[in-house]
């Protein structure tokens, strides 16, 4: 048998995938999992989006142009204009989803051997992309006592090397929810110039912004025109994860040819998901607002019922859909594990016809490159509804208090 | 401004894209331009494809499985069956085109500076996915005057080196629609299994074969389960390319496994291509016959008019529904610039409010990675209704007398 790539063997698994098993298992033993663990939004896609799929008038679905729709693109400026980016449709790449965009960006930008530099706790899978691309990402940490914030600049400036490319920050933060301040936004802005960098910026989670300031863009940041590449999805803010379609927006005309050449190389992003998007942009803002109230909601009830357990703290997230929270046990992922194999909760309101319940979640070092940090935490997703969000956090409680 | 990456500056551009901006030009004249130059179908996507999309039932168009539905890996392995293929849905990964199954394979099984040897002309995206996975094409020739035929077996194994880890092959083949004899195919597997080399083989267009002989797969080769990695869409055999659907199909478990981690750092292939393609596969047989027999006459048409061109040779293909012709000229490239900026066809049947008529053909140069070779050859398309083919090669008879 011919070897595989090494590349394929450095690939890491998903953090939230690792117990995926488990879960199956439970779920055929009878029990009731509350999936705390995937940031798959459980809210419907607009109306308007799901209804254009029953006019789509061709009798051909034909290859889109690479770079996608003008019209979908001329669109996204639209809404880029509403939270004060100014850009025209040539800014904008369309891509299959923001994964797409994540791995162009590396590709077109970075050398093998080449660092990005990315707080952490990350996205497990910018770790994926940079390995396919072969560059290198080197942590800076951010810790759960300061709320998650961005570590001072001297600590990011000292892992400034002369292979040092880019800059990534996922802003608000996946897993933490963080939303960083225009104090920190300036820091970055300066750091970037100062060494002439890329910054990546991933803001998908844009929309779930609950601060009361005017959400910062990377594309906002003045001097930087060249250096910001920004990484968008549709997928959370309309909750239409399926249709894959994302887009990469630079002001960097140069770097757009050369991203474009990765485009055209895979031909084009999905038709109909480009069809959806549309429809999903123009006439939304009900839906918007609701889904905007909804995670804001959830987010306060969440929080309040989740700092309420003995030993449990969380910094409050300003933004996304995602927290992360120390718990009190030694090794999160042992307890993750036997939340699934060994713990039933059962009460006269588990639901009948389950044997039991149980809660599933993310163990949060997978999202850490440095060893051993934490190893207490968890990555929580409150994309459930109210009622299913306590009840998860009522069986949490009572399994931290029966575990050891 | 950070400099790109080197592996961004050494994408090349696609041949077929090159001439675009003339054509527009040309348009823009008011001309009338039949492009032979692309290989987008057409003809109509299966009507019970279009038809499930008015029925699509969900109010949340969230993520699918990494892998693609079971259902449609299912109704994928009774359309090999039918080709004689065994196989279980598990062999079988949903991917986003056939695209993203070439840079996966070559990701998963290649180390930078590995080489690939692939037979030359060859569809020009194969070297753009290298690229990307810093792997290295080594091309064989093979020429128009033996039909395009396989090299001959010690020419292969002239090109293998300690580190020539793949071949790949196109069957039936884009640009030259050859189809691979059974003493070629039986060539190619001893050279995999003596070499213990990985075979990628691109089979997308597999349905159009019209040889009077059975088709072979790769997958059908004795001995090769490691080493087999099939390549292939939905694309072209239901006319959808829109929908991004392809597949990696290996009886390679490991290999599987290993590709799966680049299928789940990007989440998942399009949801609502899924569901066409699902619509597509069963109970549409009819369609197929159709498909075929429309592609086959319009071969016999398209190629005897060709060959009757003065000067003009070209092999009559086997598949697809691409060929690849020798022109009376000393350079095909600029042939087919002047087609579209100089060229002006114009007589009684020109329709009205034209101001003109010309073709645009790929000139073929694009497709050889050795210098000079193809400089007098164009890949022409045949996916144009029999009426407009017939025109376009009038014009191009004309363009042929006038061109210097």
């Amino acid at each position: 048998m011919p070897t595989i790539s090494n590349r394929g063997s450095r690939m890491p698994s998903s953090p939230i995938r690792k117990l995926a098993p488990l879960a199956v298992a439970a779920k055929s033993r009878g029990m009731k999992v509350y999936h705390l663990n995937i940031g798959q939004p459980d809210l419907p896609t607009p109306r308007k989006a799901l209804e254009v799929l029953k006019h789509v008038d061709r009798t051909t679905l034909e290859y889109s142009p690479s770079e996608g729709f003008k019209s979908l693109r001329e669109k996204l400026t639209g809404y880029y204009a509403k939270f004060g980016i100014k850009l025209s449709p040539e800014d904008i790449i369309v891509t299959t989803g923001g994964s797409e965009a994540v791995l162009f960006s590396f590709m077109a930008c970075l050398n093998p051997g080449d660092q990005i530099i990315v707080p952490e706790p990350a996205y497990a899978n910018y770790m994926a992309f940079a390995v396919s691309a072969g560059a290198v990402i080197k942590t800076i940490t951010s810790r759960i006592e300061n709320g998650f914030a961005l570590p001072p600049v001297d600590e990011i400036e000292a892992r400034i090397t002369d292979r040092t490319k880019a800059i990534l920050i996922c802003n608000p933060n996946n897993p933490t929810g963080y939303l960083y301040t225009p104090e920190e936004m300036n820091a970055i802005r300066r750091i970037v110039a100062k060494h002439d960098l890329f910054l990546f910026s991933d803001e998908v989670y844009r929309e779930f912004d609950f601060s009361d300031r005017p959400y910062i863009s990377a594309l906002q940041l003045r001097g930087l025109e060249d250096n910001v590449v920004l990484i968008d999805s549709v997928s959370k803010r309309y909750s239409e994860c399926g249709i894959r379609i994302g887009a990469i927006v630079t002001r960097n005309a140069h770097l757009r040819e050369i991203i474009m050449k990765f485009c055209q190389a895979r031909l084009s992003p999905p038709l109909l998901g480009q069809i959806v998007a549309e429809a999903s942009i123009e006439g939304t803002q009900d839906y918007s607002e609701e889904v905007y109230n909804e995670y804001l909601s959830r987010r306060d009830f969440f929080m309040a019922e989740l700092n309420s357990i003995p030993g449990v703290f969380s910094p409050i997230p300003q933004g996304a859909f995602y927290t992360v929270a120390a718990l009190p046990v030694e090794d999160a992922e042992d307890f993750c594990r036997w939340c699934l194999s060994d713990f039933v909760y059962k009460d006269e309101d588990t639901p009948a016809g389950f044997s039991g319940e149980t809660v599933m979640m993310a163990p949060a070092a997978g999202f850490y490159s440095t060893p051993d940090l934490g190893r207490n935490q968890v990555r929580l997703a409150y994309v459930l509804c109210k009622e299913d969000l306590g009840r998860a956090l009522k069986i949490l409680r009572k399994a931290l208090k029966e575990y050891k």
